[in-house]
């Protein structure tokens, strides 16, 4: 029941409808050598990899763990896991999108993100590790010296080295500027940092012959709040000048967190206590280098949303067709005992997670396509286009895929009944996997801010517009009196409708009117995701997919317009 | 942070909501001797016992869990409990609402609800204890005979024993006709009981001096299905006429499953070998039996969603007040950090999980105060009217608020960002135990085939037509002038539409058509309970909570009609 089989057909389908040939095309991935036949294999021989090889470790992952030994501060990782990740190194799989002229494949990431998707599905706990060290990579390419590129990208890009992220501090979630971790500098002029640092993804584990720490810590008189921080590589052994290792540096996991799901995730309490630390590009800019990270990241973890829901769907998919309970609707008294697919609740709750699946996938792979496009079309005004759109976007990349994720794996526990909410099906894993997602890199509630109050009003709500006409246009395109789109037609013209009020509301409000975007941004993200979500699908050609989006989801367009446009007064009754 | 409150003065309110006072006035329950103010002071009491002595299990009972011995088959309960449920039982609590006849307090139902409640909200997985063995109650003063009724109800009345519900087998969940437990007569012409039962709720423990198994099994030569079933009461010790204990019976607890969340209640296996029961009612009259327990369970499970809801909210509440990030909306870039209740975003979290919560407990406690009338109301046509209002809502009572609860759960979730994802602050236990509540006792599709094609068609669809009708009259009490109840006008009058709409749709569906009811059956019922939910909240006269309800959850109403009506034709895209 817990297999997994990468759905390469529905991927190809996504990754062509976000524009694959196109993309291939361009002179900047010709590097790359491929069209879009390589890129099914390549997706269908990481897909082998995932399904045989890393989905097995899954189940172990969840039920053993990882575990600190707090003695030592050593963290060990669950079984199997060393030997699956070091089959993804070997293969190369990890610098597949780094560009060429950094030692990578120079695929789009749109690909990368496809391979991403495989392996983020099969086992999502481990997924964190190479999500974390390639945002590694893309801050040191970006902003690192020549050193840094010489010692630590070589080793991170292959995934032989390991990177994190190390932001959050007791005191400082959401807030990173209250953080108080120092850097200083010794007699000869060494940056030692000092400081404790809480939710390190795979801050420590045993699983790479270095792990590279990107922490974000304040240096002596520097001002207060974000302004104030700088950005330094801490590696776990000195490197030096050469590649080779170096002595081990003065930190420590001081605790792993008890977490409700991604339990073979270690999520480290990191203690600094005077380690030696690289300053990543200038002092006091420290948090342009942690956007650099945290904006490729978010659609990372928007993808985690499609992963639970993609696995969950499959699991009640298989679990549906096998287990027998009561006779099928209309079926005469003396009928047998019908397996529960053949119940219409049990269909569905199938078909909402088949259909949430198919337009995360889509909304996901067009904001990663957009950002190549952004970055490697050779015109100008295409790039910028791109850009602002891909930007618009990624907030709700990031935040519905999430939620929906979380619906999904919640109808999987569902369909499974009773069985669903003990431990053994597996199914119940899914569900707990998926409660992070909304969480973490940024909360769903600050992509909704991000969205409502910065991507939206930047360009007076150019991007947003030109996406609606895009919108409009599809709805005249499948037309009022083409039955077999009927539904969808019907639904997208409502929900466009719906989206272009909203947004015309919250780009007509003054400054001092904040607080009334504010109280509805979330039910914003939502409309948008919603009704984008049933566009991609009516452009997929997939009429019963985009019909049951269109009866199923799509419709509450309509009821997130009230929320959205209601503004803050109705929040003073809170006591 | 984990604290619990008895919200008395909000009890009482939706309790005066749903008639108390006529209820007390009633002859049926002058042997209470009670008015409102009493039922007042026996809330209050019992809240205090609730926050001070039941609530403080409640972590523990997560952390440490219900312990089986499996050599013994003995099952140790989490540390604390057994004391808390003494105090539970020494205090009289258990009997309140069984009629005086039966040695019980002689109040109303809904009264015991309130009482319930206090206990589930301190400690789900505890309250399903006194929460069975109320049901086996019901059920041995309905269908039990003489010698029944004189040994084992005044030891059940009371907790000192406690009751069980023996229905699932491994193939046998929501089709408990398949279930194989068989029950034969010996040459003494004792019922000797043989099977495997799964999922049996504290069915072993070391709380109670014994445990009253109400056990369905098949008879030799019976039809096979449901027809063929007959009700056992299987003791855990065998009970003389005169009261005292005889022999352990030949059962036991052969395994606990391991669950997402409701760690402290132990879920058995249970195996029968040959073990000592008596036949309850008739032969092969078992599911009748069955249906008194379930039913009366149902409110209760509905209630479980109201728990998980207000002590999240509770604890959210507490925790926005005093966790600091980041500054208000509007504030000068030079404020202070503002509590995250501050945040327009956390305040609508926050206020969708309170009104989440009074809206349950009003349509909760409606329904109960509806049973009371059916069965205690002099007038025949009122009795009839409550009877089908009430069963008419059981299903929606069942369904909207455990569906509810895992939403307002997984808001609380949220509100704490990245330490709710941790076990540590408590809040991540909400969240697990409320996934329960839409699976058992009829899964919530199951409660919406209930609903849309027996419920509602019955009475040719009267009893929801009649409500209708009141929350129409409702609307025109509110009138569209008075801006003090503005949203909640607009709201309520689209909802009520949309209701209206959706209801006569289901009642025109020929009986060929039922697929097509069933596709929509879900959404239907989600759709009764949020406009019934927001007619209550419109009742209430609280204007604040009524309109953020109108605002917030109310237009949802809107989406739902279209998947009510779309049929069934739209799910035949599932491959």
């Amino acid at each position: 029941m817990d297999a997994y089989d990468a759905p390469v057909a529905d991927m190809m389908a996504a990754l062509r409808l976000a524009g694959l040939d196109e993309l291939l095309a361009l002179p900047a991935f010709a590097g790359a050598h491929a069209d879009a036949e390589t890129v099914e294999t390549l997706v269908g021989e990481f897909g082998r990899l995932a399904s045989e090889v890393i989905a097995p470790t899954d189940r172990v992952g969840d039920t053993v763990g990882s575990k600190l030994d707090v003695t030592t501060g050593d963290v060990t990782a669950p079984p199997g896991f060393t030997a699956a990740y070091r089959q993804y190194v070997d293969g190369g799989w990890a610098a597949l999108a780094v560009p060429a002229e950094h030692g990578g494949g120079g695929f789009p990431t749109v690909v990368g993100l496809a391979v991403q998707e495989l392996f983020t599905t099969a086992n999502l706990a481990l997924s964190l590790n190479p999500m974390l060290t390639h945002a590694a990579v893309e801050l040191l390419a970006r902003w690192g010296d020549q050193r840094q590129r010489s010692v630590f990208l070589p080793k991170l890009l292959t995934g032989e080295w390991c990177g994190t992220m190390d932001l959050t501090e007791p005191d400082a979630g959401s807030d990173v500027g209250a953080l108080r971790t120092r850097a200083e500098q010794d007699a000869g002029g060494v940056w030692r940092l000092t400081g404790s640092k809480i939710f390190i993804t795979w801050g420590e584990h045993d699983m790479a012959g270095n792990i590279v720490h990107m922490v974000l810590a304040r240096t002596p008189g520097s001002a207060p709040g974000t302004k104030g921080l700088s950005l330094f590589a801490v590696p776990k052994f000195l490197v030096n000048d050469d590649g080779s290792l170096g002595a081990r540096n003065a930190m420590r996991a001081a605790k792993l967190e008890e977490k409700v799901g991604i339990h073979a995730s270690p999520t480290c309490v990191m203690e600094f206590d005077g380690a030696v630390g690289e300053l990543v590009g200038e002092e006091h800019a420290g948090m342009r280098g942690m956007f650099t990270m945290m904006n490729a990241a978010r659609v990372s973890i928007g993808l985690q949303g499609l992963a639970v829901a993609e696995r969950a769907w499959q699991q009640s998919l298989a679990y549906a067709r096998e287990r027998r309970q009561g006779r099928a609707a209309g079926a005469p008294a003396s009928a047998g005992r019908a397996a529960i697919i053949e119940h219409p609740d049990v269909q569905r709750m199938l078909l909402t997670m088949r259909v949430s699946s198919l337009a995360m996938r889509h909304l996901l792979y067009l904001t990663a396509a957009q950002s190549d496009v952004a970055s490697a079309h050779p015109d100008e005004a295409v790039r910028a286009r791109a850009a602002a759109l891909s930007e618009l976007l990624t907030p709700v990349a990031k935040a519905w895929p999430t939620d929906l994720g979380v619906a999904a794996a919640s109808l999987g526990v569902q369909v499974h009944g009773g069985m669903g909410y003990v431990e053994e099906t597996g199914i119940a894993q899914r569900w707990r996997d998926s409660r992070i997602g909304p969480i973490y890199e940024g909360t769903n509630g600050i992509q909704a801010i991000d969205l409502a109050t910065r991507k939206l009003p930047r360009d007076g709500g150019a991007a947003m517009l030109r996406l609606l006409d895009e919108i409009d246009a599809t709805v005249s395109e499948l037309g009022k009196d083409d039955e077999a789109w009927g539904p969808t037609y019907e639904a997208l013209a409502a929900g466009a409708d719906a989206l272009r009020t909203a947004t015309l509301w919250v780009l007509a409000r003054p400054a001092e009117e904040i607080a009334d975007v504010l109280a509805g941004a979330t039910s914003y993200l939502e409309l948008v995701g919603v009704v984008v979500g049933g566009w991609l699908l009516a452009r997929s050609g997939d009429a019963a997919a985009s019909n049951f989006y269109a009866t199923e989801l799509l419709p509450r367009a309509a009821g997130l317009l009230t929320p959205v446009t209601a503004g803050a007064a109705r929040l003073h009754g809170l006591t």
